[in-house]
């Protein structure tokens, strides 16, 4: 067998000022997400080595009662210095200073990043059942204001072209849909979150700890990662948090696009309260839409986080860097999430729609044209593509005259009929308004899922018996991870009073 | 009312030379996608027509028959054709050479976007529950040769240096769970794509069809999208494929990488079956592992097909880019995906392991010292800061004398717990075979999800079982869209033999 | 020493299916990219080997008939098979069916990865000079209709809201400067690309080969990439050249958004041309602007190459995946942004600009209030604050009372004034004319890049003079390419006639 | 004409504290980025507004007096606050609180995005001329080490197995020059990023500044950049000094990755010094090259700060978010970017090379293999693929026999002859050594870009010329700024003291 021509053991002296400025520095600015978990995680694992008979009840105590002074202070307060190492290094610092050896019995069956690991998980479990929260009363408001515009007749477009009548309550609610799927998804994640890696020591366990369960229950996690390596390593979950984030946000972004669209003097459909707007400091005139911009804005940054962090994964496996970058990147992608979630709420609730607007420009347009056809296609008989073209050149001949839709009559259309088919379909005098009017032909879309204001309201309706069991979840959620974490510091001061808890 | 300036009405003449080679061209690349789909979904169209009187019996036969016929010729044989328009426009074209007028009510109460959107769901889901299937089949793989390999020693890794004595079964186990859950990601999402648009027309329906489950029911979807306008625009589903594709194959990624690295000549832990190899054409002592470079490369390239969706769809709603860069990009992703996991699975079915090489690398090394100091703490009752410091010191003795880990004696580690703490330790002559062996290590890890063979036989039963759930899931899902799109075959030629079905 | 436990030599046997069907399929479908340069690349070879004296003359005159031909044979109809391995190999299989051994004479001293990058890049230095020559035709064109638009006035805008009056010309002249920019980034890369691998070997040349000047020179490389590990793997010049691809479509597709907002009804700015529109075939009235839909999502698209093809590159180094996934992604990248180009060039030459209703827009608003805001700082002497509040106020009363930014009155002004500061500021009777006639606001734009007429003929005089250089310098390179390649030909074809050259 | 049925004006009342904690929390946080800048662009904005008459003498003193007050008040100390809005916000308050209206001239003829936008150019021009410096240190470094390793033995690799001998120089050396590219790069964009957009107003300049030059030569701007429009919106440098900085982290990542696995116990190439690992809290044996783990995370980042950045400017033109989310991205990608660059240095310049097991690798395997074949190509005059399958055969037998490729004999090379060709080549007995011994192979490489150490050593001579020019480059860049922002806070102090300047 070769002999090592290195030597073996942790490394000797201090860390190079360029590693302090990088990885040490980067590290420690994560550490405002992770205090409050890693003093968790330490209280947990002291408690689980105590009732093992591990570390001996002073130490046990020793331990506690520095935990506890610990968690009462604020992460910002707490010496953590990139000069000692990660966040990590610095809590055995200041630990070891404050009560000496002892503090050693905290390394005991578990590395560091097993501490980390986990205190990002509690951390991040708070934030998922906080972001469905405000996913919800996004979408609360948006069927609110929905509910409010049933009666709001919009042409609605794609390509940006009018298409057919509808209202702006229909068209409000279609991004309701990839919310709620959305929030659904960030339960299904929430679930990968709030599984404990605790007792998977570095790949492979520990001979300290043959029982994982107390770490789990104690922290409140809903169960423990099988596999110990697993446990570790996984990142399967913060992609696709991650990624439901963006998609949460695209949609978002999609409807702040349009609003800012709406909100051009030339559409004048909609209108942001002042309190989401800002000034221009040169242009007296202007009032911008600022708002939407943050909005769109943010969709983008989150895409790139995204496929930053799948970059970052793109390693072999068990390699630090997919946690160490995740430490910081998660946890600040989802806080801006809740911010720009926070942020559209507010701008959908307060919106101002301008709905003679929306009906002026419907009564200019030729939405009414498919419904024309359709007709057609019933009462003379045609098939689809020759009342289509008919309609398209009455259409044409409409707009060369200066005829809205809403004008048009049986004899244009015969006239068009006999250009095409070379015969008359005996229009002339013939009532259109039923498929000529916008709101007749809202009211025709009765069917589920359509704009009628019957069918919006029942959609609104389920939606809403939706929404309350999102909430309810996200909010037993929260509750839940409230009441362990209380559980543990009584626990733990418990023990300090010598008391059964 | 301010009057219209310009011209309604659909466009007059042909397209420009440069949109054929653009728009029209891409669209007509992904023709083969959605070929079948395009069919089945004008057939269900037709019939739904029919049933509801719209189209005239003849003219139902007519179109039932054409598009019977349709169903026969392979996409790669249809004309398309990019002069024409984009795929549906080609069809028209075709429709009309055949059946002349009849071809038109083909068009009636629905948009072509509608027909394009079902048949990239009817192919999407073939593809999805394909894909579960083969992801479960890579699981399954791996489970059998951890099974194979729960007795191989291995020093498993951090940071690519030895961290802990494992085994190759628990190391190659601990990729199968991440594929597990996005196998399980993917039967979610297939749950979203297997849903009907049908019925919604470009964004609110249409005033011919009234009831949206005809449709829905004659593809076999397992539901209809109510909202419509959600129906014909949701993204959100497709970002979630995407990103779950991507996830599957960074998990591949990183055992690839694994893999490559322990195929080195340096490692030869582990070597590639010949058939997953290739040779150098210049040097002829290579033997390159070129399956492990198509996994990680591909890998990549779905990170950017991701990325880049979302970058498309980042736009205002009811953006007609949005699909139209779905129809090719999605299918193509979830294709490659497919190619990769099979291949992915005949290099893990196929690996040759060198379980010689993995002892004497463990055999050379100090995996033994976090057992060893939590012996100590137990043993001596200092606290794990002081036991792994004198662990440390007596590793770096230990290597500088030429020493494995396993030939370290109670002497030398009191020589420098002496050194540390000023005092003998009173190991000298103990016994520390029983965390010094590498295998009784390993026995150790018995708790749940450790490298102890127990332990990874349990954790392969559970696999197991899970597995064939999601296969079973799979094949139905498969089983039920082949019958249902029989059935939907032997109604349309039921019609046209007039009898009833 | 250790001694190898595997077998040394090439692999033995054929490939996996599962390996044909990913990694070879995936190479050869790449083979119409390379077969061109694979040609040009051999025949340079061989005259190298030849003129060396490695190859004999009879060898060589075989060889180059051989090649001669297949120069002929375009790509598509080349037998490429993935079942042989890639490109590269189904080559080597038809030249030993057509020569026999003497086809081995090929892969002395070049590796197949020599051969296939140089391929990559005598196709890639094609394309970026053809995507020169197409930026230039689409700032030509913008150039044009800026020209003629220098007198259309238009309400410019942030956030979509109107800001400051101008005009169309110097509205659509602003993205002109940045296709320059990347214009002259893509001739920069062409100077990456450009360079000659030939002679690397695999990573560290070959002793067959000392002077690596011959295969530059004949294949017309700008010169030799020096370090042979470097010019076989470096990719930072691909990352480049997806880089500018993304940044120029980056900027059409802002255009195309900005002309899909302003080719809208409720806009009415602009209308594309028809054969650059699509039709629905389900209503009559629409009329798409389905071109510019194209380019958003293709800039979308390509957003997704380039962050696709930087997480193949994050890797160890000198892994073939690198290159294996450039040879496809790179050019198609590059094929889809030329026709992008195309595109939008005949969308802006085509385009019907509506300069009544910009007029209109503008005639509505109080774009004014900057110029008179500063007008009032000169003649008042306040500071700019101050009067930004005054004409604030003036704007909102105005805007109460209907009356649009042209029709406001010194006395309205003072008003304003009166309750802001107090006093009057005497401007009863004023004429304000000259700051409130959007035209003599344009025309006070006479500093350079501004939006008066004389200015911005100054820019496009001068930007004519930059696209005529830029003009030339791509075609003077695509010049020297068919030179080059024509005289390699010809040298070929004149050792087979046995005439000198 | 339609009326306007909104009011016109800025808006009224305060930001909603929705918009407060995100728009205006994000924008504050990038305030220390554009502090100093902002106030340099104001004392140059307030001179030039002097010169012209536009400000009052008094009010110029009043304004430079503050400016240069707080040009004294680190960012950090200044009282930036969200709730006043964004940075240029807090300023303004700021500065009426100190003199009153005398701060409304500030904001005559220039829009706030003016100032943060010549703030943000600022700040990146010094940012980009330091990369380059700390680029071309490390690649300095590297040339270093390549130098002293010019005759270290090292089986260079593709798929990670072993190529053809080479040194450890000539491997470490073709990092550099993709450096090098990228460093050039990096000056090219920072030309762009040197230019003023000052004076460019929102979109279309400003009545009072007719003469822009004069805020670029105060602030030292290379140029002014000439459109108004592109001058205040253009944002493809930034899309290039991104995609410049992830290709150079990208070359980064890939030396780190490969030192990574050379620096397992199992390679044992390379050690990195301690100053740059890290201990395991846990496992006392190990010693984790955390600075690589570092580099090859942040390579990933940076991949997803571009892909971000390049969605985020997927919108409409004139987009404020454009710039919005670029003011903190940028400088933060840049920031992270030098701090990896640094780090990575520090690395290669400790770095210990294990020469003797590079040495034992290279013995143990067939790298001659290629230098063998081209060595019977001329000395049997066979073609080279069927050298190449003689000397497979050769290796085969070889490692079956346990022989390493330096022990390979003519006897054995005849033997696999016979098999292949059926006849002997006459080796018995032939003197090897020439093609067999790895040094001798390396000596052979002496063609431009090869590893005999003379070419080494003629390409670090170059490349250190190249380096030499550079850094002088990118000094003298620093030099200009330091030089020219002096000057102009001279000069304000000048215009306080009534003196000329």
């Amino acid at each position: 067998m070769r002999a090592r021509t290195r030597e073996g053991g942790p490394p000797q002296g201090g860390p190079a000022p360029e590693l302090v400025e990088s990885g040490f520095a980067l590290e420690n600015a994560d550490a405002p997400f992770l205090h409050r978990g890693l003093n968790l995680a330490d209280i947990s694992h002291v408690l689980d080595l105590a009732r093992r008979g591990i570390v001996a009840p002073d130490a046990e105590r020793e331990l506690l009662a520095l935990l506890l002074d610990v968690h009462e202070i604020p992460a910002e307060e707490f010496p953590y210095d990139p000069a000692l190492g990660e966040a990590y290094n610095s809590r055995e610092h200041y630990f070891v200073g404050r009560i000496g050896d002892a503090a050693g019995w905290l390394h005991a069956g578990r590395p560091r990043r097993e501490a980390t690991r986990i205190a990002l998980r509690l951390h991040l479990r708070r934030q998922l059942a906080e972001l469905v929260t405000e996913a919800v009363a996004f979408a609360r408001t948006a069927c609110d204001r929905a509910e409010e515009h049933a009666h709001t007749l919009l042409p609605d477009q794609t390509y940006l072209q009018q298409a057919q009548p509808s209202t702006f309550g229909h068209y409000l609610l279609s991004f309701v849909y990839s919310c709620v799927r959305d929030a659904r998804r960030l339960l299904d994640e929430l679930d990968w979150v709030d599984c404990s890696p605790g007792g998977a020591g570095c790949v492979n366990g520990t001979r300290l700890l043959e029982d994982r369960s107390f770490i789990a229950a104690s922290l409140g996690f809903e169960g423990v990662i099988e596999h110990t390596r697993d446990a570790m390593w996984q990142v399967d979950g913060l992609i696709h948090v991650l990624a439901t984030a963006s998609s949460l946000l695209s949609n978002f972004s999609k409807l702040a696009e349009d609003l800012e669209i709406f909100s051009s003097s030339e559409f004048d459909f909609v209108d942001l309260d002042d309190s989401f707007t800002r000034s221009s400091v040169l242009m007296p005139n202007k009032r911008n839409p600022y708002a939407l911009a943050i909005v769109r804005g943010a969709s983008g940054v989150i895409i790139g986080r995204l496929s930053g962090f799948l970059a970052v994964t793109k390693s072999p496996s068990a390699r630090s860097d997919n946690l160490i970058f995740a430490y910081g990147e998660v946890p600040r992608a989802l806080d801006l999430t809740l911010r720009i979630t926070r942020l559209f709420t507010g701008v959908v609730r307060t919106l101002r729609v301008n709905a003679d607007r929306m009906a002026e420009e419907l009564a200019r347009g030729y939405t009414q044209a498919t419904d024309l056809a359709e007709h057609l296609v019933q009462r003379v008989g045609v098939d689809y593509r020759t009342a289509y073209v008919v309609v398209g050149r009455t259409v044409r001949a409409a707009s060369r005259a200066g005829v809205p839709g809403g004008g048009i009559t049986g004899e244009m259309i015969d006239e068009a009929a006999r250009e095409h088919t070379g015969r008359d379909w005996g229009l002339a005098g013939a009532d259109l308004s039923e498929v000529l009017d916008p709101w007749r032909i809202v009211l025709s879309r009765a069917a589920q899922g359509g704009a009628a204001p019957d069918a919006v309201a029942a959609m609104i309706a389920s939606l809403r018996t939706t929404l309350d069991g999102l909430d309810a979840e996200a909010a037993a959620r929260t509750a839940g991870f409230d009441r362990v974490e209380d559980a543990l510091l009584e626990t733990a001061r418990a023990v300090l009073e010598d008391k059964p808890c």
